[in-house]
């Protein structure tokens, strides 16, 4: 069954009847992307929050000067989206793109409050997601307030350790906010010092 | 009654019955700190999530040089806490400072726990909250990525009129992540381009 990851993620949380789980078939979206395709584009508006169940995608914002500046990678078991568009329907601050071909379980708005009303354990699911997506966030966060460029790549490294054999060098670059060639640099100093 | 502004608060979201609101009453504490007084320190266990009745925070981080980072300012009916040590009951990252004399509500991790168990539609509130609050740091972390001071510093006005009234410029500056000369200058600049 596709869906069994996602169901398998959510019992960790809440247990779920069959009957249940049945419900919440019903009501997401299977959807598979292409390497480079996008999940969603910064001003659209975000309709989806989505898990991955394969793959992995970049959440980033564009700046004026068109700039990337990376929030976050999703791979397996993590979840998708701008928050806020969905929460308000309004436009987008984020882009979601393809760094890898990547299969997605979908809830639409309506069907998020429609399986809140049928399930009503799923508040506290997901009241758990978002507890961990807040300090995820809020670490981010400190992060780019305090840590050398080298200090953050440590970081990045034991935070995401397989993320790192799987994306190209100059998206972790982007990630720190840091050119390819200062990436090359920490690493060969780093390789030094071992 | 001193826990009104709570329940009014949380009645915006879900409808409490005259008993569930004596439960919550019940089990939290009331609490007046005076001007200076820290909610949490860096570094210990954030053992309370807790509802300004009145009075104004800043929650900052202080890195290695003993500079200060301000993450938010938190005003009457917002939430304060530490989510990821409270979650998980482990060393804060940030401080919650008192900048004005302030009254709260505290919720303890037990207590929050009892009450999710007694008055399941909290869950949904919370969620709801922790949406709001994952909405701000994201908005926060592009803020910190994209925006020039005077950009940042037009935004915190739009956003924040009348904390801004409230607190002394040097926090403003130190939330902006600059001088309290060079925030001088900005302002400056934009009386004259009025």
């Amino acid at each position: 069954m596709k869906i069994q990851p996602l169901l398998d993620y959510i019992n960790r949380y809440v247990e779920l009847t069959p009957e249940e789980a049945a419900i919440i078939e019903e009501k997401v979206i299977f959807r598979k992307y292409l390497k480079g395709q996008f999940v969603l584009q910064q001003g659209d508006v975000c309709k989806y929050q989505s898990f991955v169940i394969s793959g992995c995608t970049k959440t980033y914002y564009s700046d004026e000067e068109g700039q990337e500046h990376i929030v976050l990678f999703s791979v397996e078991d993590w979840w998708l989206s701008d928050i806020g568009s969905f929460m308000s329907q309004s436009p987008a601050d984020f882009n979601i793109q393809c760094i890898e071909p990547t299969e997605l379980i979908m809830f639409s708005y309506e069907a998020t409050e429609y399986l809140y009303e049928k399930i009503p354990k799923l508040e506290r699911f997901f009241r758990q997601v978002l507890e961990r997506g807040l300090v995820a966030t809020q670490k981010r966060l400190i992060r780019n307030f305090s840590l050398s460029a080298k200090e953050h790549y440590l970081y990045f490294k034991e935070q995401y350790p397989e993320i790192e054999q799987r994306i190209p060098q100059y998206l972790v670059a982007s990630y720190l906010g840091i050119t390819k060639e200062f990436l090359s640099k920490i690493k060969a100093q780093l390789l030094f010092e071992e």
